[in-house]
């Protein structure tokens, strides 16, 4: 049950690195500590092989990347690589930049990650850049709607073998997909993306899941996915006149705060393909 | 109408790059968000002129300045002209040190901005210090008060006038200008100073109103001062016994977040001279 | 009385100058505004001298250094020096990495420090490491707690001796001791924990006090560390059904915002050994 990976990050405290942008930083190091888990951020190159060694996992976000996080990046990877630890990729903005698409390509040939996790877009550029995943269809829409489930389920799950790596490509409906299976989830609302960072926070969130729940990487990373969605659900119905996106971050998070497994386990909305 | 720049900012969704400091940096993703505008934040010489390339507008502000980002704020700013893309300078602490005063005048030497905003002692630094300025009678005092007004108001007109740009000079009373007219508004609260980062809000969604309105450019700076200026008085009056400066600043944007334009037209207070 | 010291920061609204983190930064600058004092960042080599020769102190925190920072670090610190202003060093993560380790012992050897701040594990590794320390006993456990409380203070007295710094270890029970007086406070809530960055909000409340009150730095940081910790019990009373550590951070520092002299003298527990 999904339940049980959240009680996992709870009980085992995952101590994570999160090598992320500056924008939401702050967001993504609380909603980690209402998780259950605990963030550290570095991104300094000499800093950063330390900090991965005495982390449970990693966190990749390149939403304001540059040249000395870059190299951060590559050497984190690497690190957590060869200490075995569970690693996501945020390719934020891959697509978008010259610079952004390349890097992310080559983190993905150089660095074996456990999970990617990105919207449609970013998903697709990855898939169609690196040289590791050449033959994959990418032919899909830039949306995943129910008209084009079947497509965007087999461009996944496709991804997903060829990568070797679990794909979570979120939006208004997200999947979450190995080789096999995959994760359709129907939680969430259109509002958290009218807050900055519920990505980013995702991300965070997810890499804690996979820290905490090992044995389970495709369960863990689609609870998270769940747990994030309800928890925008549950901050949804906490708003009052006059809220708006501000608030309604902070509601989010604190959700996620006071979220239990059972909770989580009566949310989730999700079907198997 | 101010109103109607509100409803074209939600109508149109500018997309926003802003060069910017990490301290307020999440508060101006969430404002613009809030307003309908689109953040994306990038200052790495090699990905600005990408990411300018496929936005409508550019916000720079040189809050924490370093060497990298000063590079990628001339590189982007270049680009922003080349495409005429509408920019803004926040020239932040010019005045302060050597660096930033001499950052802000160069981008102003090699940039042509359609905004620049600032409190009156930034702004009368620039005009001081800048080569395209040269002969700017800056000899105002250090804050817009209703004794000293004629006086500031010509001072932004010339400056307007001498740098091309329009001038915001934001305080307790604030001035919009271009060469011919000026608008003097007078929304807002003094404990707007008690949060870090509203002038830094300001910059963002004031780039968002001129890239969705390029037709009324000096309406449309206005309207976003007024509607910045108003969330203020909103958010205040929505505040409850033990709220503090931090509930607030989530007041503010919740209040962009759902101000309409007849909120607008209604709330701004100001006169044109 | 420690209320005289809260009542200094917001008669004197001292400036202060942090070379601190991306994560936690815009708090910090929210808490300094909160209590009275005003908040200015600068990490560029080229800035920061000229900044800090504009502000009443200094605080510096390692939690995301790169080079460039820590080179603005050394900077900053010994033109602080050189002005005689207060500062105060907050050693995040020293002991987790070789380069936080380094750079926090070698800060200390080479600039003079009003205060340092830190949680017991990130003290002891500087009493160890420092050549300026060598001979303190630091073997106590890595958690302040009624049990080892003596040897816990013997241990930051005979620091504070060494190292001629204030020295705040905090945590559960709180110790801010000179080489003669070490008061021993027990404010606070474990709920603190779950949000990120309330360490580094009292180091930047902590600098604001000790610039406000030269005459009296050991109260003064004391003051700060009560007035943090009972910030936390308000902000707890003050959270509703639903609430959770994103909302905690915004009532923590409105709790600052309201507090007065009268309620934190009332409130704060500490004895003096």
């Amino acid at each position: 049950m999904l339940g049980d990976c959240l009680d996992n990050v709870r009980k085992n405290t995952p101590l994570v690195h999160n090598i992320t942008n500056y924008v939401t930083v702050n967001d993504v190091a609380n909603v980690l500590l209402a998780s259950g888990g605990s963030p550290i951020m570095s991104d300094e190159p000499e800093d950063v092989e330390d900090i991965t060694s005495i982390c449970g996992g990693l966190s990749i976000n390149i939403g304001t990347l540059n040249k000395s996080s870059i190299e951060g990046m590559f050497l984190a990877g690497k690190k957590a690589n060869e200490l075995n630890h569970p690693l996501l990729l945020d390719p934020v903005g891959a697509g978008a930049s010259k610079l952004r698409t390349e890097t992310a390509v080559k983190l993905m040939d150089e660095v074996n990650f456990t999970v990617i996790r990105g919207n449609i877009s970013e998903i697709k550029t990855l898939a169609l850049g690196s040289g590791t995943t050449k033959g994959v269809d990418a032919d899909v829409a830039d949306a995943v709607s129910e008209d084009n489930l079947d497509a965007a389920v087999n461009f996944v799950k496709d991804f997903a073998k060829k990568s070797g790596a679990v794909i979570a490509v979120t939006g208004a409906i997200d999947l979450v997909s190995d080789a096999d299976k995959c994760y359709v989830i129907r939680n969430g609302r259109p509002e958290m993306g009218k807050i900055t960072g519920t990505g980013c926070q995702l991300s965070g969130l997810m890499t804690a899941y996979i820290v905490a729940n090992p044995d389970n990487l495709l369960e863990a990373a689609a609870a998270s996915v769940c747990a994030m969605g309800l928890a925008g659900e549950i901050g949804w119905n906490n708003m009052l006149p006059g809220d708006g996106n501000s608030t309604y971050r902070n509601r989010i998070i604190d959700a996620i705060y006071n979220m239990d497994a059972e909770t989580l386990d009566k949310g989730a909305k999700y079907e198997l393909r």
